[in-house]
């Protein structure tokens, strides 16, 4: 049997002790957003170290940052040219708010069917011990075909604050041929995906002040504007009829989509019935002259995530409140300038908010959108090793999340990034019962192994 | 000297006495909101009883109900086809929180140059005593021109959730020919006023429902209506940019504002300036056509009282939420009918409220406004009494708030209140420091007492 096959046999064989250890790393609550989650962070970060020095790695260290620590590890190969691939992951997850939906506890990974069911699961805790265990597959029956890095960052979901320094202060120690993200998704179980566009983000805080404290609203309602619904005002200014934004110059600098794109993209086996069954809404949106999967990878969007003004308990208060609170993103795509975006926002409060209250945009994070060349030897090996594991060639996509270390990654390393993952669309993740479809993720372990058998060919 | 005449100088000569009386009752920490207040509640309930026995009164009882107990009281005068007049009233308070901010004990009534200093004195045992003086300084002098009858509830402050049952009960113990409510107070010390509007009130939660989870904005912003999103179109569709309300036929019910009405309303003096330093809005704001008084007591108004989508803790997730809810009310005026304005709310959102979300609409509680006759020889004899003390006529003010005991009087006996009352707007009533001005009190027990004579005239 040769290494390739070994390697695959030990991944086959091992399938519970790769589960056991994924909740491992499934039980600690490492939630970026939660300022008193530092324990957690280096729990997490500790438990990323021992897992590659179990596999003994040459190097493996804790850099402290102005955050969340990063993990980096690193394994020679003895095979002389043999190429340095870098794994990047990060090893934060999501809040777990509301918890009352959640059916299994969010930090206990628990199988039920074919899915392992945890915060964290599938974005991306899952993501990166299929990284470790075809690592731990190709050393635990021979040895590894190329150079393996990796990189593991506790701040992906707040926006990465602090790796563009990192990467800036150890580009020597990241050098590369090319970085392996397996952190976007596949369409379906039975669509392996490559992903070569990602869309970029600016995320916004919009604070609206009305009276200088909360009034009574049968003595003053009518005579002050109520800054709830003057934040309602501004937000449903944002879209126009025909769903496009509104904000001034907001698509000046965005790239268009070329008819063979167009074409290459509308390939994509997604319905709008998968659309609508994915998401349970009760019917599609957006925006017009455009289709879904064209909406999703290459047009941007703006979104509420979030919403606060005045008495949001049970029952009623008769409040005229203060303040009044959105967060708004913008999804971004090539060539849009998260900084641009900011100013776009900025001038269309101020083109349309009233006097009658006052406001404040807190500019929180922006990256722009990247795009990754298909044609790059690795992601044919990527491909090749899709092909022999699943049976077909993966389909190519642009997605509509982002992934600003991807851009980073282009800027301060010079290196692509293959943008992968053995997640699926209905895996819930960043909301309540987030799971893991495990027959995908195995094939997914096989596939890294086959791929890096690929390259050293 | 006469009866009436008589009765003035017993008041002006027992200035102090009053005062002392007053102190006994401000000592009773009658707080309701206070679970464990119970024994204070009765304390409270024993003291006016007793303070009726003292006057003689032929009938003094206390009621228990399933909160704090009612007391009543009924005293006839000899004179035959004598109106009754019945006096509303509370002994509950509000909490003291913040103690740190009195400067003086909450319960220990204190004199400091006009001011009588301590939680209730005007919020509104010093009212009550008002109104017990008033009979003491006539009986004390001679015989009571009509016949007066005493409720004073304990729950007033809570939302006086057992008054509606008790009134209920004992309709026929309360007959009377019009209640006199000196719970809402004076615009200032120079201008006696009478409320003879109270706005009427419907509350409803607006729920907004989108994909069958959270998403994520990346994956799926673009192919679905963000919930946040929907509820900001339709909250803000609400108002029409001359800042009316426009939810279908929310006006047609609505009482004009006669020609007479207006102008009598606006001769309150009360300037813009004057509603910005109350609210510390940056501007005025609401309907067109109408000055601030006009449509802070004579319009009907539509509120933002709470607003809820997504994540509004700290920092950035970007989610698609799949729900976005709005705590809305309305102030109703004459002759708005809660149950119509539910239904117009109701039609609002089956013609607006897209395809792309469902929506729910919880009608949560409603109160038609009332407004009392100025006509009623009552009220006339109420606004003789005060131009007789003051030298010069009421005003006659309509209030934006919602006092519900004067729509349950209304429905349930089938009388009209004269609202009044000897209190200031800056008498830190529901705050620290509460205090009674002194001098206008005084002149508030001869405006009763002219006010009793006058009616039998």
């Amino acid at each position: 049997m040769n290494n390739l096959d070994s390697a695959l046999q030990y991944t086959a064989k091992n399938r519970q002790k790769f589960i056991k250890d994924l909740n491992e790393l499934l039980a600690i609550p490492s939630i970026s957003a939660d300022t008193n989650g530092k324990p957690a962070m280096e729990n997490a970060a500790r438990w990323i170290e021992k897992s590659l020095q179990n596999n003994n790695f040459d190097t493996v260290k804790i850099y402290q940052t102005a955050g969340n620590p990063v993990v980096y590890g690193e394994k020679k190969t003895g095979k002389k040219n043999a190429q340095t691939i870098l794994f990047y992951g990060h090893y934060d997850v999501q809040p777990v708010e509301p918890l009352g939906e959640w059916e299994s506890e969010p930090f206990e990974g628990v199988v039920r069917g074919d899915y392992l069911f945890a915060r964290g699961a599938s974005d991306m805790k899952g993501q990166y011990i299929a990284c470790l265990k075809a690592i731990e597959s190709i050393l635990s029956t021979g040895e590894l075909p190329v150079n393996v890095k990796f990189i593991l960052e506790g701040e992906e979901e707040i926006g990465s604050p602090n790796l563009e320094d990192f990467l800036k202060q150890h580009a020597d120690l990241l050098k590369c041929d090319v970085v392996v993200n397996p952190d976007t998704g596949m369409i379906a179980p039975d669509v392996p995906t490559i992903t070569y566009g990602l869309r970029g983000l600016a995320y916004f805080e919009l604070r609206v002040y009305g009276p200088s404290s909360d009034l009574h609203s049968g003595v003053f309602g009518g005579v002050v504007h109520n800054p709830g619904q003057a934040l309602c005002e501004l937000i449903a200014g944002m879209h126009s009829s025909d769903m496009k934004v509104t904000l001034p110059g907001f698509y000046d600098d965005v790239r268009p989509l070329p008819a063979s794109e167009r074409a290459e993209l509308n390939r994509l086996p997604v319905s709008d019935q998968d659309y609508l069954d994915q998401t349970g809404a009760p019917a599609l949106w957006g925006e017009d002259g455009y289709t879904p999967t064209e909406r999703l990878g290459a047009r941007p969007t703006l979104e509420v995530n979030g919403l606060y003004s005045g008495y949001i308990e049970a029952g009623a208060k008769t409040v005229l409140p203060s303040y009044a609170m959105a967060k708004i993103s913008m999804r971004l795509v090539p060539d849009q300038d998260p900084q641009k975006v900011y100013d776009s926002l900025h001038l269309y409060l101020k083109q349309n908010a009233p006097e009658t209250i006052r406001w404040e945009l807190v500019n929180m994070s922006g990256a722009p959108a990247c795009i990754t060349n298909r044609d790059l030897p690795a992601v044919q090996a990527m491909s090749r090793a899709m092909e022999r594991i699943w049976g077909k060639t993966p389909v190519f996509r642009r997605d509509g999340g982002s992934v600003p270390v991807v851009t980073h990654m282009q800027e301060i390393l010079g290196v692509d990034s293959i943008l992968t993952g053995f997640g699926l669309p209905d895996d819930h993740i960043h909301a309540p019962n987030e799971r893991l479809h495990l027959p995908t993720w195995e094939k997914g372990i096989q596939v890294l192994i086959c791929f890096l058998f690929n390259l050293a060919e």
